[in-house]
């Protein structure tokens, strides 16, 4: 069994994965670190737990989590992984980190995505760039190799896996995209606050940083990778009153007349090897629930033939392919496991 | 006081009209009409008017339901209103009507409207239709001159509001228009179904009708009059697990560069002595919640100013702008009376 | 028109004060106070006043808020009213509060609901007491003559109109009574918390303060008062995951057999000149929704014949008849006015 | 590998299994059988399960059906099971009924059941009752000697856990236990109905069948054997607007004067060796979602020591230790398996 340090194991990043290792046949849960609540069990923290992981959650310098583990995976904010990942990797782990830290690899990539955010744009750990990888592994061969990734953002996840193949076939204008995103509210943390305080959440929808989502840069990085021009995208996120859930609404203007149907057949032989994308036809009827507590991301495709307009519906649980379960792919396929490994089962209904 | 009856009472749309009018100084409830749950008092249904309103149900061709009314609201499917108005018309009645059975002036749009979903192109009331308007009196002068109005669909209005002063001012491309539009689950109606059954809806956002809401006929015969050019819009319907609400994002290509705060001078011009209708920079923060139970449409006015693209946050409550409140804005104007007559209230919080 | 101060603007208690106060034909809203969020705008915190109530938010010792006003509403906390109140009865105004300050005659009663909650057990105004009324009309007389009144609990206010027919006639056995009540989360206030953080809360039901919840005390003064004994009972609090509503089970052993016929007609004599209390029968299928955004008190009477208990369901809105709705009710008593006016509707639905 | 037949598949009950059954070692799903939406491929009915579980859902008749099977869940309504379960125990199969049918043992019991809740009080396999079991394994030993179990309904388990160890130490006086009952909505199956349409259930808190719930009979059952003498209940069952989860609260007069924690004690010692059962102290804090999507059934134990009543909180989620998580048990037991196999997990959070 593989040893693994979970960094930021409180929250729901971090109950996440370990959650989906406690299932898994060659990982095991060995030191839980975080900065908050540390002194409790997790299954004080999350009584669910009880029984199943009872490890005391450890100041990220306590002793017993110095030890080399063989994978970790850092739940943390931005700029706290860039600050660890040397370290671990020296002792001999394989790395993935949750934040938009290993997103980028260059340096002046990681520069406009901390300016357009505005954080420190200067990266703790340059040295580290050349090494990492978009942690998306339908688009970017993941293998043992690999020592570290940085795992997408979720809103990242759906809008990139719904529109990768039109961007690869330059089947879309570059400046026509829009990305309407619908987000459950688990994907705003752990972190009480008066906007997702359960009243003031109860019967709300609503659309938030029109100015711009901070994954809108790596959206724009990878599609631009996959088409070979830049793709300069309008999104809106919203918050729907939802526990988990993405559903984003991706719209492009066709450069030239498609039918939804050859879109279709685009886009399954794209994915036809990626067991985690699900690629529907416009007849289906299925929404976030069916994606519910699961690795998978069900992508329906469409086309608004009117107006010769690519409309693609992209599906996933922000907390399991955009976030844990992702990242346990990632680390599954860092170990030369089958990237299903702990991850395949259907969720549950209803 | 003027005496009104309500047709469809038994519905969302027919309980909306009935609690609005118990608040109303000039109009009174006096018949209560339905094809189900005929013989039940109005508060043996809906409970909570118990002692606020206690009239029977009474079956269509019931002789209290013959005599002449004032005001007559049809809450009633497409293809009821257009055999009942001409009726109550010629007693005298104003008539206001849910369905799309009024909201096209010319035998034609109907027509083009009926086939667009699926319905009996021929229309059975055609001499009402020359007098009929679209009731949407931010739009179109509702006087007490106008005896017959077709309530516009709750979708219609929030992208409508939303986008008529672009379209007035040719603004965007036509053919560049999106609306990404939600709604709560009321806007379903009454009746229980599988997909709106509460374990199936409760962690539950879908996209449905890709291939073409009914509300889009008449959004696009009316953007298109604004900008006297064909506007041809791609839409997309989504159902979010709230009770009432709809949130559109209204997204449209510029013609020419502008700022946001070039298009909310604009905006704000347009609606300037529009009591219903608030615009606001895209700097505000609200949702849905702010309008529930109210006849409110608030408009958040913005530019993705990167790619010079229009977008609309519209926000209102489906019942009520979209349907009861809307109504009764409609008779309001036909009696003389001020619009906000029985209609000037902020909603409650939480 | 009165002119009304509102202390604790910023809550949901004020809020609640502010939206009813605005269509009260007697009462003007004139200042409005809190300790934080001021210098906003109230419509500026709660955006769906906009255009209705704009007056900002002073801080308690601003000049503005010194004048005399006609009634003050103390949406605060406890051991904040108390020292409010002599100044504001001083400048003649008329003071309802909605903490436990007022809630008790003597000081000996004060200290042991304070140390029932582990709060300081001296009253600070304890000259005050004598004169203080428990602000539930149903049960005490509100006259003009009357400046202070003690607002109920909002558990309490269920629980005390559920079971005061049966204490004031000694149907039950005094140690026999279990109050089972279950809560919206609006309940708990504005703050956030991690316990009413959306995503937490979102699928979870759960008890609380099995140790004793401090609305117990006020609970058993009222109806051991009724009952000429001392009633002692099981309190067992419940967090479900609505917005607003109070649902509370409430059950006693009747000390001779009866019939659920027999107590509901009791229970309908007891509330026959009490406009807010609905008494329902057995067979009344409604649930907290029906009561909901209204001053009503919904209860159904029910005995359980088999084991000849005792058994009432009672509906309010918590922030209504449990809060805001009741302290209106209070004030209007207060001002010689019909309880009923302002709020005098019947909720909406769906 | 055993071969399973599922006789009601469609329901939320037999998807449950399916979900479970996917996940487990030793059985491994044959058939799938329902009276309505036969012909569909379960993963149409339920997208989630596309890949996982195609299989048809046929008819009870299909040749298919006909076969032998090794382990048969009749997730059927009542009066379905007895008409089915000697076939298929002829055949060789072990079968566990979700409905009334085979919880008791005798014609008597089983008539006093059917004629309380207005069924035919003839059982149409009366031989088969001396064979069945009421399926609570916590209570009732089961072997792979067991052909049939009856598996319990869904309040039931939550009650009777929560109750038994009190019961069978005859703690408290047997009439005066109180069953205050919450329960999601899924636990009124998948059917559409006015009262579980989403609109309407959105904020609604109700009492139902204050007559008597249909799972009162078994309770009063299991909780007497106990016991030893009648222990005649009060219970309330309410519909709280979640999915999942029951949350039950009970009551009963302690007949010596006991602590908490003696009680705790007591509970800890009745259920060491059970696994799905957690006693926990009064000071926990826990809801419904710490059992969600599990099988486990959590218990707070405490005492009102100032009314020396019993109370204690029992969690369940009703379809896992409320049906199929039960049912999977049972199936386990009968088997000789761990009763824990393919059962444990901890569920997930948020």
């Amino acid at each position: 069994m593989q040893k693994v340090k979970v960094i930021g194991a409180g929250g729901y990043g971090g109950v996440g994965i370990v959650e989906l290792l406690l299932n898994h046949p060659e990982f095991e849960i060995s030191c839980l670190v975080a900065k908050t609540e540390t002194g409790m069990l997790i299954s004080e923290l999350y009584p669910h737990l009880k029984g199943f992981c009872d490890l005391p959650i450890l100041t990220p310098d306590a002793p017993e989590a110095q030890e080399a583990f063989d994978a970790v995976f850092c739940s943390t904010p931005d700029r706290v992984g860039m600050n660890i990942a040397e370290n671990e990797l020296a002792k001999g782990a394989h790395v993935v980190d949750y934040s938009g830290d290993f997103r980028f690899t260059t340096e002046d990539k990681y520069s406009a995505y901390a300016n357009f955010i505005g954080l420190n744009p200067e990266h703790a750990a340059p040295s580290l760039l050349p090494q990492t990888i978009y942690g998306l592994s339908e688009l970017h061969e993941i293998t043992p190799d690999q020592k570290l990734a940085g795992n997408p953002g979720c809103f990242a996840v759906s809008c990139i896996l719904g529109l990768a193949p039109a961007a690869a076939s330059n089947l879309v204008a570059p400046k026509s995209v829009i990305c309407d995103c619908k987000t459950g509210v688990s994907g705003a943390g752990k972190k009480p606050s008066p906007t997702f305080h359960y009243p003031a959440r109860y019967e709300q929808v609503n659309a938030y940083k029109l100015a711009g989502h901070q994954h809108m840069v790596e959206i724009e990085q990878e599609l631009s990778a996959l088409a070979g021009e830049t793709i300069q995208i309008t999104m809106t996120t919203q918050v729907v009153p939802t526990c988990r859930g993405i559903l984003s609404c991706l719209y492009g203007d066709l450069n030239s007349t498609m039918t939804a149907s050859e879109v279709l057949d685009l886009y399954q032989a794209f994915y036809a090897d990626k067991p985690f994308v699900r690629v529907l036809d416009n007849k289906t009827v299925i929404g976030t629930a069916q994606v519910s507590g699961t690795n998978f991301c069900n992508l329906i495709v469409d086309v608004d033939e009117r107006n010769n307009r690519l409309r693609i519906i992209s599906h996933i649980d922000n907390l399991m392919k955009g976030q844990a379960g992702n990242a346990l792919q990632n680390m599954n396929l860092m170990f030369g496991l089958d990237p299903m490994t702990g991850l395949n089962f259907p969720g549950r209904c209803p």
